[in-house]
């Protein structure tokens, strides 16, 4: 039976999926490796849930991500020895000005994505490393790229661009969006659940460890919070979120600070754990009084419902919103705190269901519908890889 | 008779006018010298709007702040022989994480207006430079410096930080806001004009060549549009507004750009001028048909409709929006296009009372109210310096 890989590479994580290839994919496992590089740790589970691998690597070919990936194929290979890997979708962040499709990546492909680097120089070598482990592992599966900016690229110019000179749009300094796998999950789940609210105006809240919003119509992006970067908008759990543009010139100014250094801070030291002084982490947060974690949520919250009025402005009115992502799907004190200061756009909470995380938490009456929505990013890379390897001239590859 | 002088000095223009010194100060002329340090002009017009002087300056002492001020000084001294200056009020630009309120200067309060340079470079310094020409003009007078940045010194921790290490909160890193002199005038006059709008939710609209919006709860800034800079928020003539720091940092790694060259980029070339390609002034981009000029002014006003969204969600509701400014005041096209998409809101605009530039030009059944108030920052300025000279030690010097 055909199956596809999905793989997911961060800068010191890799995740991977085994699905069977078919329209609408399957999941058999899903596995992650972490802290590549350092000490590395692979975690396999099967679809049900089962712990089938939990082991610290010994990475035979230096601790990269071509090293983590062999080590997840040995366990896929022991554990699902039938599977033949068609295809392998690769999460790939930044698809510049040009893709707003998945793509069949072949040596031009890839070379274009190499371009794409200087767009997102923190993620896109890792994505482009992990696409390269595969083209080596399975030199004859159709290897798919699915990018998060893909989603929105159909933006009206007005939420696509900056204020500088022209120049600098037409070479691609734009508001790209991010976290665009999940919202495409999240549009076509929300088409099966409540067809009439997919064609209206729906605001997503994808809240994890990277958190961004899109405002969408009838199931297309049409704005996000998220701009050139995956820094712009809602804080997140290291990120900054929007900054006034003159912190940076009076950091750089008047303390000397490289632009190694101002990224340095952004990404990794800033958002919750900067604010708290504590933690990235929203489960620990929420279980602490400190003042500094208390602060921390305020903020969060806050600038959740900031950018709600934002993209309700983008949309001109508002249907439904959806909570997802691992703090919008599991962290009920934090949804009931955005909703709770959002009663003058029409969003009542129903505080039992929203307590027992349902899938629907407003009340009855309220005028806007508010969901909860687990995402699944690697089944919509799954779909595309699946598809694009049914209709291309892929052969099979045995893992 | 005892009169009051403000100053309002930019990096290469100052703003000058007279009042009489009373609880209610009355204007008796007011004045301007623009492009001081290369062909400095001066014009001077008496409160009813007669131009009284209007000349190109041959400044004696240098082309600087002092020779301007010294021109000025001797038109008021010709037109008004017997104008005795008891006060002298300046705007500064920024007053710090302290200042809330106006400050007599003495050389200690001056030495903290230095130390505040490192906030805003580009502007404090010139600010400086008028108050200490005016101690050398008039060594007797109560000096009085009135801030931007005071109206909006109680705003709630949430809108006050940004998500970085509490230590930069700390040391002064925070959103600001600024047109603080501009939001104390329109609050005041909206107490005057609607004293229940007033002790609502309120959203003004300071559009200018500067820019901002404020939310006001019963006439105190609750949030803005603007933070830590001058450069944050709403695109303005020539400066970008809000922008991904993604970008800043791609700037400087992808383009080699420095500190410097970014903050000229952001300040001066971009805004509406660097978008349309064409011009940093509203009237001209409104008599344009080029692309350019349409597409700068739907992103100007769709940026003042998504931080109307993000102000109200700040607010938890509305009740009126004020327009004010120049472009505020002037450009009825501009606020037709505003608020044609903020039905969502409840904002209704009578077509015919916002092309005539009435006080009042949403309809009669507009759940919102909506307002076109001109501001009068000179008002506030004299207002407080009036005040604390009559309230303080000064003694009178003759202009």
């Amino acid at each position: 039976m055909s199956h596809v890989l999905t793989l997911n590479a961060g800068s010191s994580s890799l995740k991977f999926a085994l699905f069977t290839a078919e329209a609408e994919p399957r999941a058999l496992a899903t596995g992650l490796v972490e802290r590549i590089g350092t000490t590395p740790q692979l975690k396999l589970k099967s679809a049900t849930g089962g712990v089938l691998a939990q082991a610290r690597l010994e990475l035979p070919g230096g601790r990269d991500h071509a090293g983590a990936l062999k080590a997840a194929l040995a366990q896929l290979r022991h554990h699902y020895p039938d599977a033949r890997i068609d295809a392998v979708g690769h999460r790939v962040v930044h698809g510049g000005r040009n893709f707003a499709a998945p793509l069949v990546l072949d040596d031009a492909a890839l070379m274009q994505l190499e371009t794409l680097v200087p767009f997102a120089p923190l993620h896109q070598p890792h994505n482009i490393a992990g696409v390269k482990a595969a083209l080596e592992a399975f030199p004859r599966a159709t290897q798919v790229a699915c990018f998060d900016t893909a989603f929105h690229r159909h933006h009206p110019f007005v939420n696509d661009t900056f204020a500088l000179p022209r120049g600098y749009y037409e070479k691609g300094v734009r508001r790209y969006g991010f976290h665009g796998l999940s919202y495409d999950y999240i549009a076509g789940r929300l088409k099966q659940l409540a067809p009439t609210l997919h064609d209206g105006r729906c605001i997503v809240a994808h809240l994890g460890n990277g958190a961004s919003m899109c405002g969408m119509v009838a199931g297309r992006s049409v704005a996000s919070s998220m701009g050139f970067s995956a820094l712009d908008g809602l804080p997140m759990g290291t990120r900054s979120g929007q900054i006034d543009p003159g912190v940076l010139l009076y950091l750089m100014d008047q303390e000397g600070m490289s632009p190694g250094a101002i990224a340095e801070l952004l990404y990794t030291k800033s958002g919750l754990l900067g604010l708290s002084g504590l933690s990235a982490d929203m489960r620990t947060l929420l279980g602490s009084d400190t003042p500094g974690a208390r602060e921390a949520i305020d903020y969060f919250t806050f600038r959740i419902r900031r950018e709600m009025g934002g993209l309700a402005a983008a949309l001109e009115g508002l249907d439904a919103v959806i909570f997802t992502g691992g703090i919008g799907e599991n962290a009920a004190p934090i949804r009931e705190k955005v909703c709770a200061g959002m009663h003058w756009l029409g969003i009542e909470i129903d505080a039992a269901a929203n307590a027992a995380g349902e899938l629907v938490i407003s009340t009855p009456l309220s005028r806007v519908h508010v969901m909860v929505i687990p995402t699944n990013e690697e089944l919509v890379i799954a779909r595309a890889a699946s598809a694009l390897a049914g209709s291309g001239a892929a052969s099979g590859a045995t893992a």
